[in-house]
Parts: C-alpha cells; sequence; structure tokens
C-alpha cells in the first residue's frame, strides 16, 4: 500500500495544492470534513447496492435507486480525476492499491451501459472502506494488522503443504464415495464427491450431499474424524508463528544487559560473563536498562 | 462490577443495617439463607418463562403460570426496593452492574401491562444467575474469570482487524455467489448471500442456502477452505494472549525485587538474595514494588 | 483406577491364587491368552448389541444373536464371580473402577427380564474395552493419557466459567431468536430457540431450525461471528495447560546444574553462582549431567 | 520415500544411462522436459476420469474420453516399464513409494477390463501429483512438511488416547440417543445413533439425523458443548508438538559444541567461544556432536 504514491510537493500550483491537502490529507478541517463524507458516501454505495438486489425493494423503489448509485458514481468519478489532477505523478496513484481500488469502485457501473449483469459487480465499492483505517490514523490497528500478517505470511509454506495433501485427500475419498454411494443417493459425479469431502473435511457439514449407504456412513465417519483431528493443524502452525511474530520485538529487548568487548568487539548477551568470550579481555559492567 | 457500591456504614440504624447485612451479605446465616432462596428464586423464575414459551405446557397450565410469574415479579420487586431502602447510597447501588440486572429483571413484567409481546424480555432475569459467583465467593473462578477477560481484552485490536478483514471477504463473497447462483438458487438478495458466506466461513454451514451449480461449488469449495484455514487466526491469537495472560503475574515477580550488587553490579532477580552470587558482598534491601 | 485392588497374597489356596494369575495377570502364557480371549469376547458383544439394532438383521438373525447375546452375558456373569471369588478382598475389587465397569456390563441382561427396553444399555459392555490398555501394558499410552487429564483437570476452572458464560449468551440469544422468528418459522418455543443457539455457537449447524425473517439472519449473523471468534477461547486455555503439563516433568530436568550450600542449604539453580545468595558462604562446583 | 532407490551406477550401459537421466533425473533438459511432460500428463488424466464422471460429459463426449484415458494409460504403462528397465535393481524401485504409487495408477484401467465399476479407481494417479515437490525441487516445502509430519507423529500417542475416547464416548451417546428418539425420528438403528454422534462431535452436522424429542434436544445440546469444549483437545496437542518440532533443531545447536572451564568448571554452552567468561582461562576445543 504506497500511500504516499504520488504526494504533492513544492513547485505545484497551490489551487492543486489545497485540493490535494483535502482529499489526501485529513489533518486540516477540510480534509477531515472530505474524508467523513467519503466514507459516508461509500457506505451509502454499498448500502444501495445490497439493498437494490432485494426483489421486494426493488420492485419498491427501482427507479431510486437506480438515480442514487448513478449520482453516487458521477461523484466518485469527479472524485477519482480530481484525485489524478492534484497528485504529482498521477501514473503512481493509478498504480497504488487504493488507487487501483478507486478505479475498480467506478468502473462496473460504465460497464453495465455495454455488458448487462455486471450490475452487482459495484459491490467491489466495500473495499474502499478499508481507507477508514488510514482516515482515522488506526496506527494501533494497522500495527496489529502487520503482526497478523506477518504471522500469515510465516505460515504460508506450512499451509500451503497442508492444504495441497487435504485436497489429494479429498480428491481421493470424493471419489471412493462417488464410487460408493452413486449417482441415487446424490454423488452424480466425482466433482460432487470431491465437494461433499471438501464439505466435510472442514466441518462445514452442509447437509445437502449426504451419504445413505451403510459404507459410505463408514467413510463419511473416518473423513469426519480425520478432518476432526486434521483442524488443529493450520490452528497449530498458525499459533507458533504467531508467537514468533509477536515475540519478534521483544526478542530485540531482551539484549538489555548486554556488553561489548572494548578489544575484539564480541556482543556479550550473558550479563553475568566478566570476560570476553572471545579473546579473554575483561569486560565493563554491561549495560542495564 | 461495583460490589460493595453503596455498602451500609456506621450510623445508620440497625433496623437497616440487619437488612442489609441479610440481603447483600453471605457471612451470617440469615444472610447465606436469603441468598440461597434468591438463587432458588432466579433460576424457578427462568424455568417458568421457559416452560410458559411451550405451547403444549402454557394451554395445559397457563393461568397457574400467569400467577407464579407474578408472584415472582412481586418478590424481586420488594427485594429490589430493600435493597435501595438498605443501602447507604441508593443511586450508587442503582447504577452498579447487579443493581441495573436487578432493575431490567423486573422491568419487563410491568412493560407487558402497556406494550403486548414485551412478555418473554423477562428471560434477561437469567443474568441474575451471575450472583452465584458472588454469593458462593468462588473467588477461584472469579479469578480465572479474570484471566480469561484480561486475555479476550489483549486479542481485541487484533482480532477486531481479523473480523473485520472476514466481513469484508464475506461481503465481495455472498455477492459473487449471488451473481453465480442466482435468485432460482436461493440466492434471493446480496444480504442472502452474505448470510450463505457468514454461515459458510464460520464452518456452522446451516445447509438452508447451498450453491447449485458448478461454478457455485466451485466458490464454495474456496470459501470453505478459505475458512478452514482462517478458523486458525482468532484461535492463534487467543491463545498467545492468554499464555501472557496467564505468566502476567509471575513477570511481575520476577521484575519486583530485584537488586544490584554495590561491588560487582551483578542484577539479583531473587528478592530473598542477602549476599550476591558473584563476589559474596552483602546485599542492601531489594528493591519491592 | 485401581489397579491392583485386592491383590491376592500368600496365604490362599494355590487353586485360587492360580486362577488370580490367570484373570487379573497377563504375564504368565494362560493368563496373556485369558486376556486375549476376554478383548474379543467384549468386541464381539458390543458388535451383537449394535448388529441387533439393525431392523433387517434383527429379522433375519433375531433368535441367533438373542442367544449368543445370552451365551456372552453367561460366561460374562461366571467371570465377574470367579473374579470376585479369586481376589482376596472382593468388596475392594467390586468398588474398583473396573470392578463396577463389569458389573454394569452384565446387569442390563438381568435387567431386561423385568423391565422392557432396558436391552440396548449392554452397550456399556463397550467400556470395558478400556482394559485393552491395561492388558497390553500400553504404559506409553497411559502416561499419554495422564497428562492429557491432567491438562484437562487444570483447564476444568477456566472452561466452566467460559461455558458458563456460553450457556449464559445461548439463553438470551435462544430467546431473542424466539420473539424475532416466531412460532411459524420453527421457533416454537424458548428451548427449541436455545437448542438453535447452542448448535449455532459450536458451529455444528444441523440446519433443521433457521431463520427466516431478515432480523432473523442478522441476529444470526452475530451469533455466529460470536460463535466464530469464541471457538478460541477453550482451544487457548487447553492450549496453554497442555504447555505446562508437558514442561512440568522437564521442570524438573532442568534442576541439573544445582548446587547446595554447605553452611546454610541453600539450593543453587544458577550453575554460575559462585556465592551463596543467603550466606555468602563459598559454593563447591555445581553438579553438572 | 527412497528417492534414489535402484540409482543407475556405472558399469550400465550408456543407453540405460541416459535413459535414466531423462526419467529419474531433472538436471538437464530433456530430464526437465520429460517430468513437465510427465506432471501435465498426470493432471490431463486425473481430470479426465474427474470429467468422465459427470454424467451430461460422459454422453457427450464418452467415446473420446475412452479412447483419451487408453492412451494415458499405454504411456503410463510404457514409462513404468522404461522406469523398471532403466533402474539398476528394477525390484528396489518397484518397492519404493513412487514405484507402488506408479503401478497402482495404472492398474485399475487394466483391472477394469476383468472386473467392471473399478474404473474411477484410476484416480489414485493423483497421488502421483506428488512427484511435483521431487520434480521441481520444492526443499523449502519439503523442510515444512517433515517439521509437519514429526509434529504429527510425535502427537500421534496423545491423538489416539484422545480419538479412542471420542469414540467410546460416541459409541455410548449414539446408544443412548436410539434408545431416547427411537426408529420413528430416524435414529433407525444403533450405528446410525452413532453416526449422529459423530456427526455432532465434530461439529460438523450435516443435519441428516437430528433429535425431535425434548429428551433428544437435551441430550444433543451436551453432546454438542461436549464436542465444542473437545475440539480444543487435538489443537492443543499439535500445537504443542508443533512448537516442539519448530524449535527441535535448536535445541539441538545449544547442546551440540558445549565444553567446561577446566580452571573454573563455567559450563559454556556457545560453541564459538575461546575463554571462560567467568575466569579468562582459555577454552579447550569444545565437543562438537
Amino acid at each position: 500500500m504506497k500511500q504516499k504514491a504520488g504526494a504533492a510537493e513544492p513547485g505545484v500550483s497551490p489551487g492543486r495544492q489545497k485540493l490535494y491537502e483535502v482529499i489526501f490529507e485529513s489533518d486540516t478541517p477540510s480534509g477531515k470534513f472530505f474524508d467523513v463524507a467519503l466514507l459516508i458516501g461509500i457506505f451509502f454505495s454499498v448500502l444501495l447496492v445490497t439493498l437494490e438486489s432485494v426483489r421486494e425493494i426493488r420492485e419498491a423503489y427501482g427507479p431510486f435507486l437506480y438515480f442514487a448509485e448513478w449520482v453516487v458514481t458521477a461523484l466518485f468519478t469527479v472524485e477519482y480525476v480530481l484525485r489524478l489532477y492534484c497528485v504529482r505523478s498521477p501514473a503512481k496513484y493509478a498504480r497504488s492499491f487504493f488507487g487501483l481500488v478507486d478505479l475498480i469502485s467506478i468502473l462496473p457501473a460504465y460497464l453495465e451501459l455495454f455488458v448487462e449483469g455486471t450490475h452487482f459487480l459495484i459491490i467491489v465499492r466495500v473495499l474502499r472502506l478499508l481507507r477508514v483505517f488510514r482516515i482515522f490514523k488506526l496506527a494501533h490497528f494497522l500495527k496489529e494488522g502487520d503482526i497478523l500478517m506477518s504471522a500469515i505470511r510465516a505460515s504460508r509454506p506450512k499451509i500451503t503443504v497442508f492444504l495441497a495433501a487435504v485436497c489429494t485427500a479429498a480428491i481421493v475419498m470424493g471419489t471412493l464415495m462417488y464410487l460408493i454411494e452413486g449417482e441415487e443417493n446424490g454423488f452424480t459425479s466425482i466433482p460432487r464427491g470431491i465437494y461433499w469431502a471438501i464439505v466435510t473435511l472442514t466441518t462445514v457439514g452442509y447437509g445437502d450431499v449426504t451419504p445413505h449407504t451403510t459404507l459410505g456412513h463408514l467413510l463419511a465417519t473416518l473423513v469426519m474424524i480425520l478432518g476432526y483431528g486434521v483442524l488443529a493443524v493450520p490452528t497449530g502452525i498458525f499459533s507458533v508463528e504467531l508467537t514468533h511474530a509477536v515475540h519478534a520485538p521483544t526478542r530485540l529487548e531482551v539484549t538489555a544487559g548486554t556488553s561489548r568487548c572494548e578489544s575484539c568487539g564480541h556482543v556479550e548477551t550473558d550479563a553475568t560473563a566478566k570476560f570476553c568470550r572471545h579473546c579473554g579481555q575483561g569486560l565493563s559492567e554491561p549495560v542495564v536498562h
């Protein structure tokens, strides 16, 4: 997330500079007002799309919703153009995370004029709500998010291996179930069997496809117990990685009480050491915080 | 939970003081008797409301249940008035946690005389059962509850960020599913799609709304695997925070009571040490927090 | 589990002593043979009851199954009497864990002669299979079981508080759902609402009772997200306690490198200490394993 | 996984040696090409079987799919024979993990000529995809997989005890439910009751068998809360073991390379230390394991 993508610098016209402060920053009263208004607008536009999908509401207020949506789309379009205008390098902003989100928030509305049925893609506007973290400078939350992300990133290789194994198991078991139950019991094809295996292994358990034969029940029981035991794996992986991510800064702090050999430069982390373990030089008093 | 809100002090009439001891304390035999009777009464009143909601029971014993409930309400009202009377500062009690619970336990019964259908709100009386921890001085359990609460509180920012991400994902995926499946397969609106996404992501899996198209099954599989992997996140967060909460007191005990040898600078973390373990120098009184 | 309850001692007749060795011990060939035969018998009897409950099998092989079951019951009765006969103190055996299991394994068969429908209680014979751990001296597994049990025991207070909170939440939310949905949507009474709340909070999600109104969907979404976040709590509690239970023995081993002050008896666990921290006496070399 | 089972050694004919390099190794361009082509072939064959199970596709493209599958089978057979030919000891390869997978990937196709309905067993070809890790030398992932496997192996005894307890509980509770609900509510036999208990304890919750009586709901609630609390156990076990597995190498590094000061007896765990940190005495070469 390049937040400062194309920040206006000295040399631009005062009007553009002013506009930049209002749109991109939230320290000035007008900037704050713009941001809050924007958030309300985003929330309102998401609500509009959601409501419009409900048949009763669409039938009763259809034209009004249609009009309101085009007003929002127009406003968002103007905002996008102004953003492009006032940043120093429009290309950089357009390629930044929020720049892309801003663009795909208005595209579906125009796309709908040409391709029917793409209307509800407007819902991607919900991504614009992520600005909330930036606007209110929820640094605390952003930091927590960073720790979570780094733990998720660290768990990725292990979880990839694990998910590959789960998917292989799902394919084999789904096929077995297809062979056991057959089409007359709802397992109409292998993909459907795999769908059933995933539904069961993840303990979701819709119940739209369930075994009806004794052998099928037996296999289902095995899959369920497997899924139950195996549920522990991603949780365990993530817990371990999160512990590391949380303690990473702490581990640095542990260096309180370190000292440095004046003769060979060795960093001693044992506060009780009196001599350098590398050159035998006497150590000065360790730095205690 | 201000438990001592408005505790009676010297200067009040002996009768009020006696009443205070019976109602608010449980050290005297009469106080103990009152508390146990109260608990039974609360449990009985919750049972009454629950039973009354069952049609067969209501039709058979309706008038009796109605009468019994008014008896309980009357008793609770008298109890509430007596509590207000015997505490030194009624306002303080009325605003305390248990004071509020006591009040909202009797309000719905009276409210029902004016507004129909609010009858079953009486169920909030179940909250009065929380007194059980206080009455039996289940300090051990209260301490465990404190540790849990502090861990939950510490996990809140991370879990808030996580739930925000999950909700955004649910909105986007629910809308996609609405577009893929359409009204003929039960996805009648975007809110319903979001409901499906939440049901699936949390692995609840009612099965009242399920995909029927191939593309829908594919997306559902993705959502399920995502929900499965992502289930690990809150568990990991809470485990890490609970580890901290459990070890927190120990950490305090370690830092409290450290001292420093004036002769060799060794940092002594054992508060009971009287001599430096490195040079044998007598230690001054450790700093106790 | 008092395993040696009433072990035969010198002074009993050689026949009883021999019988004791065959029945209670598994070191001799005949003892081993008896134990394996017993296990097969138990497994066979559980299978019998299970099969008998299937209508088709009962209709086809009813008389045979009935006969086989009485044979097993007779054998188990003889075995129980012999156990009582050969142990030194029958009362002690009869009150031991396995003695009770042995008794309640044969009671339902006789009870059925007087009270109809108690037949299938014979399934408690499955508990006799727990002998497998004892017979095969699966000490390794028993130790793992001990660690699990101590972790479960240590988690109990926290999990009790947690489950009390979950149940209170389920009662309140179940009642709310009953008020919102009403009888026409399957929420026929408050107990049924509570049943729905438990089904949802535990992420089981049968789908036999589901909300149909918009408000109901909203509340269900909240309950699901709550249940999802809250699922983390018992897992976290247990993980932390299990970490303690697993490390408990290790912590003892950490005492490698301890030494003892010859002057005041203080046990020093810091292997780098050169002087007693309590009396200042010089310490001899620490014991290093 | 004996990957080098029967690796060709000097003394074999150059043709066989060349073939060996192409088929078994992936360092040469032709070896790389062969491997990628093989992976595509495996993926293609799995897709074929999956598609063929869908009735519409089978009806439309049946003959083509049938033909394509025999082409793949023929190619796999040739490949298997070539593998047997070019390795030094065919028996060793045939008994290795990948050798067995290769064999059972082609057997079902031939088996189908004699026994009908075994056709879809071809899906075991999906196991051949595991070669992907070997071909692309995904050592990083293999290492992660090793850590996971060692944690899973270490958790096995505890999880076995736990699953034994869960299964015993499921048998007892399933039988109780069968007695409570009876055949008219879908609990047609004890095995079906056990199936319900497993579905509920693992929080899968299909909803195809659900209680209908009040007592049944009560028992179901108990089972659900039990399953909810008990879900924590395997997760806790795995988390603890994974923590060990992740830290295991570190622990080895700590014990390897310790030395002891001959002058003051200080135990030095840092293998790079050259002087005692307590008395400054030069250390002899550390013991490296």
